[in-house]
């Protein structure tokens, strides 16, 4: 299970490893919006996602026979950049397994990194296939991307940063909104509100058609997405909540949002213009989902998870262009 | 005169108003330079740049009697926000000159900070007149952009916070490098600096056409630039260094660098890339100097201040297409 002590731990694991980023706000994009909005900034974190935490306690907590074989992980960007970084700063060797359709950078910065990168087709390839091949061949741990304890307990930490940013300030947040993948980062992070912030309530962040978590917390159940459909936030596309996030997000979550494009474009602009930060479009989408309904947050407080900065600058050119 | 102490004490008015902004490094984009890259991000500070330290601690220098006749400034941009959002604040009205060519977000904001914006044509028009006059009629106080000592003390609190941030991870830094408009940023970075980490040679980085500064310590003297040229470099774009800012950079600075628009456009695109910061052309310029001679600092740990990211998101764009 997971539970606090674990994130304290983890905590105590990331000090001088991990950045405390900031938590920002900009007066003007309050004012704009009817509502104080305070953005954990994720993106600024070392290889550009809050990944690195999670990946870095997960092959700390090996065993030195472990480490020996190395680690390997499939993943289309930032959790290949998060292990292939902290699995080298630990002095173990790793192998991530990506889709060839991966954004340049996210492909480029992994192997730069330090990762052996071995890539796959995403139409015909099974990247948990090859991830295990390799494990099977090699002794590799797989370090996987979100359905473990202890990986959430490192993304965990951000929540401890989020509720002392908070408190130094003496500042009581109404809400949280955290984009959703697999669910392993807002689990982690709602673990650790629900002891030093209870008083937040927490939803999750995610693309139209990938609207699993928000869906699945309304059904009580794990709902998986349908088939066919395409997404722009390529960090946080998963077909089904995660077996472990799960039961901890539905004890937590209030619910959940879906985004579209164009709420996303829309957050990318204003992280840019009020905030100075680059984000992708899976790190915008807690913003996106606030921002479209500021009538609804009328006079609160509320936190949103900017997990990630990771995209191409073409494409990232792109969508400050792009209008609703 | 400017001294350490002043520093301290702008750092005490400061706290729990302004930002420590974060000094971020990209292990990525150390390891393509070949040395160590800190940058101060002060394009994360409350309004976008540096300058509502030296604003706010200059307004709340003020008698309660001259506060209540409010202030009064003339700035292309970056002073006016600053100087708008901290009279603002502090109870104070505020009345900004700014020019009609000024990029619209700065022209929009520092109205939307809660000043009386007047514009005049920068070709015909004459600033410090119109502002002179305001403060005539209504017996405002002129806040300067630069050649104050109490303003400098505001912005040399962010050498204070350079310092500590390099001492909280046992880091030595070789080299600081900081945009110079008129001066004042750097007078005061430098006289912290100088205090709390000596070792730190300092240089100011400013646009072809418009380094001053670095012409005038080379030559001993203050000498201003030659008419007719322009600059994408808005915010740190002066015609000759400060009175008062000169003599200290000239006893304290190493010299300075000048950079071409190329060099500042491949400085905004590896901040946007590699650590997921919008900048503004002026605030590029010391990364920019940087960047542009990586084997003069092979080996070397280098501080960069990013002064400000206050830049329209379609100039903004068109910079992260341009390649040198």
């Amino acid at each position: 299970m997971l539970d606090f002590e674990m994130i304290s731990k983890a905590a105590r694991t990331l000090k001088g490893v991990t950045r405390v980023t900031p938590l920002l706000e900009s007066e003007l994009l309050n004012k704009q919006l009817g509502f104080r909005l305070l953005v954990k900034a994720e993106c600024l974190q070392r290889t550009g996602s809050f990944k690195i935490r999670g990946a870095y306690v997960k092959i700390a907590s090996l065993t030195d026979q472990e480490r020996s074989s190395g680690v390997v992980a499939f993943s289309s960007g930032n959790h290949a950049q998060g292990v292939a970084a902290a699995a080298t700063e630990l002095g173990v060797s790793s192998t991530i397994v990506m889709p060839d359709d991966a954004p340049a950078v996210k492909l480029r910065n992994t192997a730069e990194y330090g990762a052996k990168v071995i890539t796959y087709d995403r139409i015909t390839g099974d990247r948990a296939k090859i991830a295990q091949d390799v494990a099977e061949q090699t002794g590799a741990v797989l370090v996987p991307p979100y359905d473990d304890y202890v990986l959430m307990s490192g993304q965990g930490t951000i929540g401890i940063e989020i509720a002392n940013q908070l408190s130094q300030r003496n500042i009581s947040a109404d809400a949280l909104v955290c984009p959703a993948g697999g669910g392993g980062l807002i689990a982690g992070v709602a673990t650790a509100l629900k002891e030093l912030a209870p008083e937040t309530v927490i939803y999750s962040a995610e693309p139209d058609h990938f609207d699993d978590t928000r869906r699945s917390l309304a059904a009580g159940e794990r709902i998986g997405n349908d088939p066919g459909h395409s997404s722009i936030c390529d960090s946080i596309v998963t077909q089904i909540p995660g077996e472990k996030t799960f039961p901890i997000n539905k004890s937590i979550l209030a619910g959940g949002f879906a985004v579209s494009e164009s709420d996303v474009y829309l957050a990318m602009q204003a992280l840019a213009d009020h905030l100075k930060l680059v984000s992708e479009p899976g790190g915008a989408a807690a913003v996106a989902a606030v921002m479209r309904d500021a009538e609804h947050w009328k006079g609160k407080t509320v936190v949103a998870v900017v997990s990630g900065g990771n995209v191409d600058l073409d494409t990232f050119r792109g969508f400050l262009r792009t209008t609703a």
